[in-house]
């Protein structure tokens, strides 16, 4: 089982809360148990678990990573993104996730966050849920 | 099979070397070959693989990591925690390992590293097996 | 199905394209669906996937983590080569990758790229695929 997500983003940066969309995959397959493999087909895009409560941790999270890593520095690569590039490899384009008794398994606070890096853009997502 | 591990961390910042407990259940199971999925369910905390021999690497990453991501910064997060949500998306909450002829695959100056970014607390690890 | 290939290195930083030894490996295999496990066991060296069309992304992404952690900082491990260690567990030394109707699952522009990060070395790589 293989599907492709549509993710629309609409800043330059922004992390995506899409646990709802996840959760919704693994109900509509009927899984009880097994893996859920998430994969972006993009470079300057990635995947992460974070705090899905309180907005001020995306917030701190972009806020620190441009901090470190801001658009503008001695890059050579011609379109502007380069930061973007190196985020992405920083968090990771891929996401592994157990799927137990029907239900993604999360801790309390987790959500899962798809990040725009350099965006706004119409983005994909590759979801693979393999049953034990 | 899933399994839920206690592990118990002393500092704020550490890095706890598990791999006898990962190693413990793959022998307890009886699994010759297979996958080992792993799962921090927290978002202050993570899981990697680095050195477990010289100590002072553990010290060097924790060090340089507090050095480029202090605790205090202009964080709105009113827990006082915004560093150790970054440290847990760079390092990741979870870890995918190879099990072949009865053992954990890993080089010989690997270990498998719990991370602890905002503690000392009480955290739990998600453990599954998936044999071939 | 547990392979192990060699990978030379020539830089103490480099990133290396190795997408095409992977799509081999899945050829090989004669593999239509399924997941590809990959383990780097050195603990100064990475595996992550980024663009693999102008070389200019990876002059970057290698000059921005130099510039954020060189290889002299107040480090206390003897072989000075902490900077590795540190990057190692940024990019991670795992991942995970799908297989779809024989192919390998990549974005138009990723490429994976084999991370060294205290070269010149002889390095290893496993590669586990598990089909459906």
């Amino acid at each position: 089982m293989l599907k492709e997500l549509k993710i629309q983003t609409n800043q330059r940066e922004e992390l995506i809360d899409i646990t709802h969309l996840i959760r919704e995959e693994i109900a509509s397959e009927n899984i009880s148990n097994g893996i859920v493999h998430l994969h972006v087909p993009h470079t300057t895009a990635a995947i992460t678990i974070n705090e899905n409560a309180d907005p001020d941790v995306k917030r701190d999270i972009l806020y620190k990573l441009n901090k470190e890593i801001p658009q503008q520095d001695n890059y050579y690569h011609g379109e502007g993104n380069s930061d973007a590039h190196i985020k992405s490899s920083l968090f990771g384009p891929t996401l592994q996730l157990i799927v137990s008794d029907s239900k993604l398994l999360l801790g309390t606070w987790q959500g899962i966050l798809f990040c725009e890096f350099d965006g706004p853009r119409n983005r994909r997502l590759y979801l693979k849920i393999v049953a034990d």
